[in-house]
Protein backbone atom coordinates (compact mmCIF):
# COMPACT_ATOMS: atom_id res chain seq x y z
CA UNK A 1 0.00 0.00 0.00
CA UNK A 2 1.45 3.46 -1.26
CA UNK A 3 1.11 6.32 1.30
CA UNK A 4 0.46 8.29 -1.61
CA UNK A 5 -3.29 9.74 -1.78
CA UNK A 6 -4.08 8.20 -4.88
CA UNK A 7 -7.56 7.91 -6.53
CA UNK A 8 -9.33 4.60 -5.47
CA UNK A 9 -10.42 2.15 -8.02
CA UNK A 10 -13.67 0.55 -7.38
CA UNK A 11 -14.83 -2.94 -8.99
CA UNK A 12 -18.35 -3.62 -9.68
CA UNK A 13 -19.27 -6.13 -11.80
CA UNK A 14 -17.30 -6.02 -14.89
CA UNK A 15 -16.97 -2.52 -14.82
CA UNK A 16 -14.46 -0.17 -12.57
CA UNK A 17 -15.58 3.03 -11.13
CA UNK A 18 -13.76 6.37 -10.38
CA UNK A 19 -15.03 9.14 -8.80
CA UNK A 20 -12.66 12.23 -8.73
CA UNK A 21 -13.34 14.41 -5.76
CA UNK A 22 -10.30 16.64 -4.97
CA UNK A 23 -8.20 18.82 -7.61
CA UNK A 24 -5.39 16.33 -9.20
CA UNK A 25 -1.88 17.71 -9.12
CA UNK A 26 0.01 15.84 -12.00
CA UNK A 27 1.80 12.95 -10.01
CA UNK A 28 -1.75 11.68 -9.11
CA UNK A 29 -2.87 12.00 -12.70
CA UNK A 30 0.21 10.27 -13.73
CA UNK A 31 -0.20 7.17 -11.08
CA UNK A 32 -4.21 7.51 -11.83
CA UNK A 33 -3.07 6.93 -15.31
CA UNK A 34 -0.82 3.72 -14.52
CA UNK A 35 -2.98 2.44 -11.80
CA UNK A 36 -6.38 2.06 -13.73
CA UNK A 37 -4.51 0.64 -16.91
CA UNK A 38 -3.18 -2.33 -14.25
CA UNK A 39 -6.49 -2.50 -12.90
CA UNK A 40 -8.09 -3.17 -16.35
CA UNK A 41 -5.27 -5.57 -17.18
CA UNK A 42 -5.55 -7.43 -13.35
CA UNK A 43 -9.46 -7.87 -13.25
CA UNK A 44 -10.48 -7.92 -17.30
CA UNK A 45 -13.00 -5.62 -16.84
CA UNK A 46 -14.16 -4.06 -20.23
CA UNK A 47 -16.20 -0.71 -18.79
CA UNK A 48 -14.80 2.31 -17.04
CA UNK A 49 -16.98 5.16 -15.64
CA UNK A 50 -15.09 7.78 -14.28
CA UNK A 51 -17.23 10.60 -12.54
CA UNK A 52 -16.05 14.49 -12.52
CA UNK A 53 -19.20 15.64 -10.48
CA UNK A 54 -16.95 17.19 -8.13
CA UNK A 55 -14.39 18.59 -10.27
CA UNK A 56 -14.49 22.03 -10.84
CA UNK A 57 -12.36 22.50 -13.89
CA UNK A 58 -9.15 20.90 -15.19
CA UNK A 59 -6.32 22.13 -16.56
CA UNK A 60 -4.40 21.54 -19.81
CA UNK A 61 -1.88 18.88 -18.07
CA UNK A 62 -4.75 16.83 -16.31
CA UNK A 63 -7.25 17.03 -19.50
CA UNK A 64 -4.35 15.29 -21.69
CA UNK A 65 -3.56 12.80 -19.29
CA UNK A 66 -7.60 12.18 -19.24
CA UNK A 67 -7.86 11.95 -22.56
CA UNK A 68 -4.93 9.70 -22.76
CA UNK A 69 -6.59 7.25 -20.17
CA UNK A 70 -9.36 6.80 -22.45
CA UNK A 71 -7.86 6.51 -25.41
CA UNK A 72 -5.35 3.77 -23.40
CA UNK A 73 -8.55 1.97 -21.61
CA UNK A 74 -10.16 1.88 -25.24
CA UNK A 75 -6.71 0.04 -26.77
CA UNK A 76 -6.81 -2.24 -23.71
CA UNK A 77 -10.51 -3.22 -24.88
CA UNK A 78 -12.63 -1.05 -22.13
CA UNK A 79 -15.01 1.40 -22.91
CA UNK A 80 -14.99 4.91 -21.17
CA UNK A 81 -17.61 6.61 -20.03
CA UNK A 82 -17.13 10.05 -17.94
CA UNK A 83 -20.28 11.24 -16.36
CA UNK A 84 -20.52 14.74 -14.71
CA UNK A 85 -18.93 16.63 -16.63
CA UNK A 86 -19.12 20.59 -15.93
CA UNK A 87 -18.50 23.56 -17.79
CA UNK A 88 -15.54 24.62 -17.21
CA UNK A 89 -14.22 21.06 -17.63
CA UNK A 90 -15.97 21.08 -20.91
CA UNK A 91 -14.97 24.05 -22.29
CA UNK A 92 -11.31 22.92 -21.35
CA UNK A 93 -11.90 19.41 -22.93
CA UNK A 94 -12.99 20.51 -26.15
CA UNK A 95 -10.43 24.01 -26.23
CA UNK A 96 -7.18 20.67 -26.05
CA UNK A 97 -9.05 19.22 -28.85
CA UNK A 98 -9.77 16.05 -26.83
CA UNK A 99 -12.31 14.71 -29.20
CA UNK A 100 -15.83 14.40 -27.31
CA UNK A 101 -17.14 12.68 -29.98
CA UNK A 102 -15.40 9.25 -29.60
CA UNK A 103 -16.58 9.63 -25.18
CA UNK A 104 -19.60 8.52 -23.99
CA UNK A 105 -20.41 10.77 -21.57
CA UNK A 106 -23.89 10.19 -19.33
CA UNK A 107 -24.98 12.49 -16.43
CA UNK A 108 -24.03 10.14 -13.26
CA UNK A 109 -22.76 7.34 -12.09
CA UNK A 110 -26.01 5.02 -12.32
CA UNK A 111 -26.93 6.28 -15.65
CA UNK A 112 -22.66 5.85 -16.63
CA UNK A 113 -23.27 2.07 -15.39
CA UNK A 114 -26.45 1.53 -17.84
CA UNK A 115 -24.57 3.50 -20.72
CA UNK A 116 -22.33 0.74 -20.17
CA UNK A 117 -24.62 -2.27 -19.70
CA UNK A 118 -25.87 -1.24 -22.76
CA UNK A 119 -23.15 -0.48 -24.87
CA UNK A 120 -21.56 -4.09 -23.96
CA UNK A 121 -25.19 -5.70 -24.64
CA UNK A 122 -25.93 -6.17 -21.41
CA UNK B 1 -13.67 21.41 -3.63
CA UNK B 2 -11.01 20.72 -0.68
CA UNK B 3 -7.38 20.26 -2.14
CA UNK B 4 -6.55 17.82 1.01
CA UNK B 5 -6.91 14.59 -0.71
CA UNK B 6 -10.27 13.02 0.75
CA UNK B 7 -11.74 9.78 0.66
CA UNK B 8 -14.25 9.83 -2.37
CA UNK B 9 -17.66 8.78 -1.68
CA UNK B 10 -19.30 7.42 -4.40
CA UNK B 11 -23.42 7.33 -4.58
CA UNK B 12 -24.81 4.26 -6.56
CA UNK B 13 -28.95 4.00 -6.66
CA UNK B 14 -29.23 4.44 -2.84
CA UNK B 15 -26.31 2.95 -1.20
CA UNK B 16 -23.10 4.71 -0.70
CA UNK B 17 -19.65 3.18 -1.76
CA UNK B 18 -15.79 4.20 -0.38
CA UNK B 19 -12.89 2.00 -1.21
CA UNK B 20 -10.06 2.88 1.37
CA UNK B 21 -6.86 2.59 -0.51
CA UNK B 22 -4.59 3.95 1.22
CA UNK B 23 -3.37 4.29 4.84
CA UNK B 24 -5.78 6.68 7.03
CA UNK B 25 -4.14 9.53 8.99
CA UNK B 26 -5.86 10.84 12.17
CA UNK B 27 -6.88 13.76 10.18
CA UNK B 28 -8.22 12.13 7.21
CA UNK B 29 -10.18 9.75 8.93
CA UNK B 30 -11.98 12.20 10.64
CA UNK B 31 -13.46 14.61 7.25
CA UNK B 32 -13.79 10.96 5.90
CA UNK B 33 -15.95 10.03 9.09
CA UNK B 34 -17.64 13.66 8.57
CA UNK B 35 -18.15 13.35 5.12
CA UNK B 36 -19.80 10.28 5.01
CA UNK B 37 -22.36 11.50 8.16
CA UNK B 38 -23.37 14.65 5.33
CA UNK B 39 -23.35 12.20 2.45
CA UNK B 40 -26.12 9.74 3.74
CA UNK B 41 -28.23 13.38 4.99
CA UNK B 42 -27.72 14.80 1.56
CA UNK B 43 -28.68 11.72 -0.52
CA UNK B 44 -30.77 10.08 1.79
CA UNK B 45 -28.87 6.82 1.46
CA UNK B 46 -29.86 3.57 3.19
CA UNK B 47 -26.88 1.65 3.02
CA UNK B 48 -22.97 2.14 2.73
CA UNK B 49 -20.46 -0.57 1.93
CA UNK B 50 -17.37 0.66 3.24
CA UNK B 51 -14.45 -1.47 1.09
CA UNK B 52 -11.58 -2.33 3.17
CA UNK B 53 -9.01 -4.63 0.46
CA UNK B 54 -6.69 -2.65 0.28
CA UNK B 55 -6.29 -2.12 3.73
CA UNK B 56 -3.37 -4.08 5.63
CA UNK B 57 -3.69 -2.85 9.06
CA UNK B 58 -5.50 -0.37 11.09
CA UNK B 59 -4.13 1.76 14.50
CA UNK B 60 -6.42 2.01 17.38
CA UNK B 61 -7.40 5.84 16.26
CA UNK B 62 -8.54 4.71 12.69
CA UNK B 63 -10.31 1.23 14.22
CA UNK B 64 -12.15 3.46 16.96
CA UNK B 65 -13.40 6.00 14.25
CA UNK B 66 -14.55 3.60 11.99
CA UNK B 67 -16.66 1.75 15.00
CA UNK B 68 -18.04 5.11 15.50
CA UNK B 69 -18.95 5.71 12.15
CA UNK B 70 -20.93 2.68 11.64
CA UNK B 71 -22.59 3.18 14.81
CA UNK B 72 -23.63 6.84 13.58
CA UNK B 73 -24.44 5.68 10.44
CA UNK B 74 -26.80 2.96 11.74
CA UNK B 75 -28.42 6.09 13.76
CA UNK B 76 -28.96 8.44 10.88
CA UNK B 77 -30.74 5.17 9.52
CA UNK B 78 -27.77 3.31 7.00
CA UNK B 79 -27.24 0.23 7.23
CA UNK B 80 -23.51 -0.49 6.83
CA UNK B 81 -21.40 -3.56 5.30
CA UNK B 82 -17.66 -3.48 5.53
CA UNK B 83 -16.09 -5.70 2.83
CA UNK B 84 -12.37 -7.25 2.66
CA UNK B 85 -11.21 -7.34 6.65
CA UNK B 86 -8.05 -8.46 6.24
CA UNK B 87 -6.85 -10.73 9.18
CA UNK B 88 -4.64 -8.16 10.56
CA UNK B 89 -7.39 -5.72 10.54
CA UNK B 90 -10.06 -8.20 11.88
CA UNK B 91 -7.63 -8.74 14.79
CA UNK B 92 -7.36 -4.88 15.80
CA UNK B 93 -11.26 -4.57 15.48
CA UNK B 94 -12.11 -6.99 17.29
CA UNK B 95 -9.02 -6.32 20.70
CA UNK B 96 -10.58 -2.94 20.49
CA UNK B 97 -13.90 -3.97 21.33
CA UNK B 98 -15.30 -3.12 18.20
CA UNK B 99 -18.25 -5.45 18.18
CA UNK B 100 -18.40 -7.08 14.82
CA UNK B 101 -21.36 -8.80 15.53
CA UNK B 102 -23.15 -5.73 14.61
CA UNK B 103 -21.52 -5.00 11.69
CA UNK B 104 -22.64 -6.86 8.56
CA UNK B 105 -19.48 -8.04 6.75
CA UNK B 106 -19.07 -9.42 2.89
CA UNK B 107 -16.31 -10.66 1.23
CA UNK B 108 -16.15 -7.85 -1.55
CA UNK B 109 -17.89 -5.07 -3.13
CA UNK B 110 -20.15 -6.85 -5.32
CA UNK B 111 -21.62 -9.34 -2.35
CA UNK B 112 -21.66 -6.06 0.03
CA UNK B 113 -23.92 -4.38 -1.97
CA UNK B 114 -26.17 -7.70 -2.49
CA UNK B 115 -25.72 -7.75 1.01
CA UNK B 116 -27.31 -4.11 1.72
CA UNK B 117 -30.38 -5.20 -0.73
CA UNK B 118 -31.01 -8.30 1.07
CA UNK B 119 -31.31 -6.38 4.56
CA UNK B 120 -32.82 -3.95 2.63
CA UNK B 121 -35.51 -5.92 1.71
CA UNK B 122 -35.18 -5.18 -2.41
Amino acid sequence: MRNHPKIPILKLYNCLLISIQWELDDQTALHFQEDLLNKIHETGANGVVIDLTSVDMIDSFIAKVLGDVITMSKLMGAKVVLTGIQPAVAVTLIELGISLEEIQTALDLEQGLETLKRELGE
